[in-house]
């Protein structure tokens, strides 16, 4: 019996889930649900079925999970809590410091109608917070860090296209070697932002636009890039659509830890990701997580949960037996 | 109410459990079980209590997880189940071809008397089978390997002391370099056993010994090193006490996939240790599961399980609300 899987939210990550469904034989896509006249939008494969968000409630007995493609500014603190009333649930929600209010939400709207509910599924929040706690629990004397990139984010990108004179604009956030080196030998350095990260940032400027003042205006940008190293490049449209069209990113959580009785030995665990599409990617982990929350649903499971809730044979369709027979 | 433990065998294994016990302040060790005389064994703190094998079944009350830190060829196959039938149980059974025999016998024991069993927990066995799990569920377009070292095998360094002439031995397996960038890029090789890794020996050999003969006999030992490239080197006793008294090891865990509607995307997933204390980090690892494993038999779980049984939460100390609030 397959699990029946509804997209809510149909931007990159609504598209990469439409195609991570079709690598899991075990699961299919019901349908899309879109805020758009769904006569105007564009799957990607021809036979994907749209509907409007405001058609989901007659979806409720005939999908198993819907997964939430919104954004976490607006969309998912709205919308998770909302769609858990109807359906067992999975999003991405990725604003770390309004993690417990989000979960808060979705717990009380997913318990109150007995669905099962997975906040903050993706690579961080996510694997990587499943790294984090993984590693802290075994080298409990030690210290922990997270490194992203090279990568490109978004929320920069979009913060140096606002400045007066930027037509388009690319934000790469990169680790710096130096820092991660030190990390990796064990040294278990204090780092500061500025050590730990540069950026870097590709900008198409108005034709006559001033560049010295938007390159001040981007590196002396409070929250953003006034605690970092900052490299602007004026680049043109063409060079930008050619080089920097893509979405890569990826990062790696890496701990170090003493053991022994002296605490003599250095233990370095570490998890990296290295990604072409940071949305692809992060639409995969979602198609996982959503066959786990199944699993927990039928098992009895109410609520709302985590990664760290779940156990990793739940994400996969083989049987438990297969599973020690060949993976273990 | 803090975590009871016992370490149920006493070696390399036993003494690194018996440190890790000291990082977790909410686990205390009641006491270490041997088939020696117990008079006769030093624990590496003076105040650990040390019983003989033969008492243990007089702790059922007081110990709420026993570690299991046998070997796996003959210790394991018969102490964990055994012992599941008295304790709730965590071992490191590492046997791979076995894992499905060995846990039937211990899920029958822990089933019949109502106990929680965790077997094959270490890092491979364990956290590399977690990973690999993780990988194929989120990329299932694609090809996972699993590289080891650069580290000491006991298996191979036993192996080549009972060679004639051999007065001491010390096997590194290593991946090769190349193997390990044509998978980090994503090409998805296939690859031969002596494509993936190569093996160092260093020996010690008898005065006046045959050395011609003993490293043939090494590079053409079947199983062993006849499918790898090996290179030997003879050194003194002096040189192998200052130079290969330690027991390091390691390995990665690497998945790539591909992702997007024509595949187009390749996505790297990696989890690498590198260990300065094998049998040390595998303790660390043994501890957390304990943890586990206690919390999984007071919530009423029962029989054998393994590390992808195991929501990751339940290896920390830590509350759910804190995790979601620091880690996630």
């Amino acid at each position: 019996m397959s699990i029946k899987v509804g997209i809510y939210g149909y931007g990159n990550l609504g598209r990469g889930v439409e195609c991570a469904l079709r690598q899991n034989p075990d699961m299919e896509l019901v349908a899309v649900f879109t805020r758009r006249d769904p006569s105007t939008v564009k799957t990607v494969f021809d036979d994907t079925v749209v509907a409007s968000v405001d058609e989901a409630e007659r979806y409720v007995d005939c999908i198993d999970v819907m997964v939430l493609c919104g954004g976490s500014a607006t969309d998912l603190p709205e919308q998770t809590p909302a769609m858990a009333r109807l359906f067992n649930v999975v999003d991405s929600f990725d604003t770390h410091a309004a993690i417990p209010q989000h979960f808060a939400a979705v717990d009380a709207a997913a318990t109150a109608t007995g669905h099962t509910a997975l906040i903050s599924v993706g690579w961080d929040p996510g694997l990587f917070s499943l790294n984090r706690v993984l590693a802290e629990a075994i080298l409990p004397a030690g210290a922990g860090y997270t490194f992203w990139g090279k990568g490109v984010s978004q929320g920069h990108s979009d913060a140096v296209r606002r400045i007066e004179g930027v037509l388009d604009a690319r934000q790469y956030t990169i680790p710096v070697p130096a820092a991660l080196e030190a990390v990796r030998r064990g040294d278990q350095p204090s780092l500061t932002t500025r050590q730990k990260h540069t950026r870097e940032c590709f900008v198409v400027a108005k034709e006559g636009a001033d560049l010295a003042r938007i390159e001040r205006e981007i590196v002396t940008m409070p929250h953003y890039f006034d605690e970092y190293d900052t490299t602007v490049h004026f680049i043109s449209a063409e060079e930008m659509n050619r080089e920097h069209s893509g979405i890569p990113h990826g990062g790696r959580v890496i701990r170090t830890g003493k053991t022994g009785r002296e605490q003599e030995s250095t233990q370095v665990m570490e998890f990296g990701l290295t990604l072409d599409s940071n949305p692809e990617f992060t639409a995969s982990v979602l198609v996982a997580y959503a066959r786990a929350a199944v699993r927990l649903h039928r098992e009895g499971a109410v609520g709302c949960k985590t990664v760290l809730d779940v156990p990793p044979a739940y994400l996969s369709a083989l049987e438990g037996d297969t599973l020690r027979r060949t993976m273990l």
